[in-house]
């Protein structure tokens, strides 16, 4: 019963036109890139060495034709054979033996052709991939891609080179179906919003379009242990099936940190008249509610004439419970969607969930990731806020746009929508920014909104990230133009969501020598392979090495390791800081994502927590510290400090663990030099679920010790060292120089 | 070939359900409602004098039959016999003969009934009104009609008392129609953007759906001279037919102060095969562009990180050009809908163009007008902000209502999409503020946007108003809680759109005689007629009378002329103040309404600037005179002022006028008690068309003079005293009472 599926031996090859046969070809793997399998056949280095990526920049002009020879298997009289592809990078024409057989622009639309009457022993399926589309007159980058619906990141970011992906991105192949077979399945799950003390029931509804009317489907659930829990069959009179059913009080999906991510498994099988089975669809689903709601006080604000409208909402509730969502930007894991796997998404979704996530926002510079990514993300309870491909460009409304952006993102939302860690549409990357220049009354954002509505209505939309309440960046430890540090610029803003904000480091050392070149290792230097991988000139001047910020605090360096080393430092800090003091503005702030997670190619230096393809830096750690349920922290002024200052870090004790926290006693010290300095104790009172408790001020004055320039603080917790917390500071000698306070020595 | 039409004699009676026989009927008038029926059968008082409208209330609960008995015409073999109803308010079933041939919920829908083949001699055909929706459950006021499409109004406002109309609001009638004949036709006409020096060239369709395929449809285009500038002719092989043309450079159609409102008329006439003139179908378009943009310098803010998204964008561009929309809200013109008719509608709409108005926001609290009402803005050059019906309360997404609100909208929108007047969709009043409680994410509000996106997408959407950056309120002159008055409060506000702003006064003296019982007339007390027509606790305690707010600063009245005379002061200065501060605010701020223009029925105390059913109060005149297209305008710190105290006004030119103003000479100067105290002189230079220009601003010691509290400032134009101001405030005693200060006198 299991269809019989055969993969393809292709090859490619590229020409100056569509009818143009290529000179020659060379083998392709597929799913894959053209320019992967162009440059294995040339035998180039890689690309992602030195500037290498900058010989790939011809293909994206040419006509790539990529070929399988098929050689039909043996059908019995009421199979049928179909060749299924999930997707073609980014405009094509399918040709069978040269007769053209579809064509379509889009990468996230997947297609299937029935072959069964059409092959000729040795037919020659042709996939012939168009140059990548560009916007006529528009200026070299990302604004080449507004006038269509291929990722805007590869025309060139300031962390992703210009390279421009094409070909077989996702799973082709032939397979073998009976005449009678399940050509979609879909299982939803609706589940309202859980009331205390009422029972609750989820509403399942199994829909299925069958290659024809006749035989029986049966429909099986089964419970996250496996048990059989309901069963229903039907005869399918019609091609179009629908099914419903009932759960009472079921197992809920929880993101993670939350409860268990509890999947059911719904089994469509189809049945001949005679009861022998035919075919077969498995799905998960899993039961859970999501809105968007008003945090606490939100509609207290505004509180003045002329009175403006209330912030719209962002906090996350799931299963009526209100989360702060602690999350990451995901960026596409390689410059060539087409090599990831399961392999590849869930080493980065294990650290993300390890980390303490249960928020990743798939950004829409990026890809619309694989279906895989979206069954982990289920299995891991981390919650996905999926953007359309839109981004830092204005998607004016021609009509040829407006029919591919609304086909393409019918194929997403139907594919997505049944997913249990699908929590937000959004129409796209600050597009009501002046970068951008779209409005609310954008064309192509409406199309959007009435598309997630008809197709998806109990998701949330929202048309951009941000919206009113919303911030991103900032991007840096330390705004060179204003002084500010994140130490400052965090406690006076009053985001209701920080869901872009980075801090940027170097790549570890060992990362660094993998591309690039011994001779540019160091000292970094403008102009060749750091500059390439995005450590200066980036975004602005310094990005993202910021080497200049980093001799500010630390003075000159004089190895790479020191250079590396301090900024990590710089990194983990920020990114504490920002993490934590978006958690202490809860409940006006609950969500912080940072600005990113990880990385397309290998970066010199990125905000990025996990270095391509999978290499964690230390900040990765630090965010987790920052991330973990329950822990102790500190609200601290700023990072460099001078021996005689008043330190007046403020204690607190933050949760959003859904249950309450006993009440602790906190031991707040100081440690310079190898000496402890003992600052305060705290008793913290019993905390609510999701509650924190701001707690007193320390006020400690500096000493002096010659401690290479660090001090730490150290918050340690009674009996829980799971929630003990501490932070590198510096610490310099006073304005005139060393000197000895005696005070505190 | 014109359809031959019957009005019918209609009786109504009530009854406790929708089966039971009313006892007796009594005349109706249609259009009309069952509340008038009743109370003319009965012989009762006006509704509307003093507090009878509560003899009222039991009617809502009732079922009421509104029957005509059908004569039915001689009818040729070919013709076809129609009941047509424009609207029913508010659910309802329609009976013939005791079978029910149609039910609908919603005032908004018209319905046409084929009787041909149906009617009896005598047959009795009943439209049974259901009672008044009410949520169950809620508390008594606006929120019983959160789950209809029920305007709000009618349960109760702070200008408007409970009465909630029932019944047949708009035409019902007979017509004869041959067999083949037109069902339903518009006329759409789309605008490119104009763009100085390229050829425009206007898209016109028609679209029509005829009762069976067959015969000629022949479109003929007129212009507004009434020339023929196209003609088309088309077989009708289906019943739904579509005819475009291009129009080249057409007559535009320009708003109020803009252009003249340019009209063309289409016809589109049925031809049998032979030729002869079966039926017919006119309307008018106006070839227009309606975008919302954004105004200069919006896209530099916010500038500062986290960096959230720029406001949305609400200044107004018809044809290219940006207005600045000077307007007003609109509320019923009457609580019985059913009795506005043109004249109604036209001799308030005069007004408003008189006072140089060009946008009217009909408020979603109240009806979506009859269609006579845009003709009359199509033809007046009035735009039109239209709100679907909901206000101030939470429409959650039941399926019931979801349906109607659904089937409604459409109706709305496929009625007005055709006007040029037509320049905004918005979902509703003040919905996204904590007294409704709807959010971005309230699934009617996405129905609307796609419904709106769906049948008309050229035209702006809001989802409610006020949306960020614009701004509703202040309804006072004077805040009593902080004592800020709208001097104060205007030039410190920063709003995109001030969409509501209100300044009450007390009707005047005539007008209030003919509601309130001869012996409440003076002095105003709480609990009788004053306080039913809105005078006392009508919204904050002092509302609308603000007797206490007069008192403050003209002292204790004496008669009811005096308290009117200083209340409608207030208003006039209040109102000037608002509309030319933001206009000063230009390009940031692009339109000023304030609430409101009309009135239901006779308010004692209201921010109306023409009471019920049409008089205009002193402070019409006052707007009439801060909307000219160019005025001489001054920026007054505050209303009051004491001998002694520095008078310090900034002298401004404003202009919105499409063209540029030359330079001219201002002189200003201050009237005490009839003597007139130069000020100061200022050339103020040419101004480019819709451009103000800040002047200096006055320095002047003010003297004592006893002048009954008043000074006038006098702002001369030489050479155009079409742009003289002058504005009424309050001079008073020093401190310590009065004194001469010899300085200035």
């Amino acid at each position: 019963m299991e269809r019989e599926r055969f993969g393809l031996e292709w090859t490619v090859g590229h020409s100056g036109s569509p009818d143009e046969e290529p000179a020659f070809r060379v083998p392709a793997k597929v799913p894959g890139a053209v320019q992967l399998d162009w440059a294995a056949a040339e035998g180039w280095p890689p690309f992602y060495e030195g500037t290498n990526y900058k010989d790939y920049e011809w293909m994206e002009d040419r006509f790539w034709s990529c070929r399988a020879v098929l050689d039909a298997p043996a059908l019995s009289g009421d199979q049928r054979l179909f060749f299924v592809c999930m997707g073609v990078d980014y405009r094509f024409e399918v040709r069978l033996d040269g007769v053209k057989l579809h064509e379509q622009e889009g990468m996230f639309t997947s297609f299937e052709l029935d072959l069964t009457d059409r092959l000729a022993p040795g037919a020659k399926l042709d996939i012939v991939v168009f140059p990548a589309p560009r916007r006529p007159g528009a200026e070299r980058g990302r604004a080449e891609a507004a006038q269509s619906c291929k990722p805007a990141v590869g025309y060139g970011w300031d962390w992703h080179p210009r390279l421009i992906p094409l070909g077989i991105w996702d799973e082709a192949f032939l397979e073998v179906r009976p005449a009678l077979h399940i050509r979609w399945a879909e299982t939803v799950c609706r589940l309202p919003v859980p009331q205390e003390g009422r029972p609750l029931q989820a509403d399942v509804c199994l829909r299925a379009v069958l290659s024809q009317p006749g035989g029986l489907l049966r429909w099986l659930v089964r419970d996250p242990a496996g048990n059989l829990v309901a069963e229903r069959t039907l005869r399918a009179e019609t091609g179009d099936v629908e099914l419903r059913l009932a759960l009472d009080n079921p197992a809920l999906w929880w993101p993670n940190g939350h409860g268990e991510p509890a999947l059911y498994t719904s089994e469509a099988l189809l049945l001949g008249e005679d009861g022998q089975a035919l075919d077969r669809s498995v799905s998960r689903f899993g039961a859970r509610s999501v809105r968007l709601v008003m945090h606490e006080g939100a509609w207290n604000e505004p509180s003045s004439f002329p009175k403006s409208r209330s912030n719209p909402p962002i906090t996350l509730e799931i299963n009526g419970r209100r989360l702060f969502a602690k999350g990451t930007n995901w960026v596409p894991p390689d410059i060539f969607p087409g090599t990831l796997d399961k392999g590849r998404y869930e080493e980065l979704l294990e650290m993300a969930r390890d980390a303490h996530m249960n928020l990743i926002r798939s950004w829409g510079g990026g890809i619309v990731n694989k279906e895989v990514f979206f069954d982990l993300c289920d299995e891991k309870g981390l919650l996905v806020w999926q953007e359309f491909p839109l981004a830092c460009n204005d998607y004016e409304a021609a009509p040829d746009y407006m029919n591919v952006l609304d086909r393409e993102s019918r194929s997403i939302i139907e594919r997505l929508r049944s997913h249990a860690c699908l929590a937000l549409w959004c129409g796209g990357n600050e597009l009501f920014n002046g970068w951008s220049g779209m409005t609310d009354q954008s064309p192509a954002l409406r199309l959007l909104n009435r598309n997630c509505f008809d197709l998806d209505p109990e998701t949330p939309f929202l048309p951009t990230s941000p919206v009113t309440g919303m911030g991103h960046g900032h991007y840096v430890f330390r705004d060179v133009s204003t002084g500010e540090e994140v130490f400052q610029l965090m406690p006076a803003a009053s985001c209701t969501a920080y869901t872009e904000f980075g801090i940027p480091s170097p790549a570890g050392v060992e990362q660094l020598t993998t591309f690039l070149p011994a001779e540019e290792l160091y000292p970094p230097r403008r102009g060749g392979a750091w500059e390439a991988h995005h450590a200066f000139g980036a975004w602005e001047e310094d990005t993202w090495l910021c080497e200049g910020l980093i001799e500010h605090y630390f003075g000159p360096h004089r190895t790479l390791e020191e250079l590396v080393e301090r900024g990590q430092l710089l990194q983990c800090e920020g990114y504490k800081c920002v993490y934590e003091e978006a958690r202490r503005q809860k409940p006006k702030c609950s969500m912080a994502l940072n600005w990113c997670f990880n990385e397309a190619w290998p970066a010199a230096a990125n905000n990025s927590l996990v270095c391509w393809p999978a290499v964690p830096k230390p900040a990765l750690a630090a965010v987790k510290q920052s991330c973990r349920p329950v822990l102790a922290s500190a609200r601290i002024p700023k990072f460099s400090w001078r021996e005689g200052e008043w330190f007046e870090p403020q204690l607190w004790m933050l949760s959003d663990s859904p249950e309450p926290v006993p009440a602790v006693r906190l031991t707040a010290y100081l440690v310079i030099g190898g000496r402890r300095h003992a600052l305060l104790d705290w008793t913290c009172p019993e905390l609510e679920a999701n509650g924190n408790a701001p707690g007193p001020t320390i006020r400690f004055r500096l000493p002096f010790a010659d401690t290479g320039g660090r001090m730490r603080l150290v918050l340690e917790a009674e009996g829980h060292s799971e929630w003990n917390s501490s932070y590198t500071l510096l610490l310099k000698p006073g304005e005139d120089g060393p000197r000895r306070q005696g005070l505190n020595l």
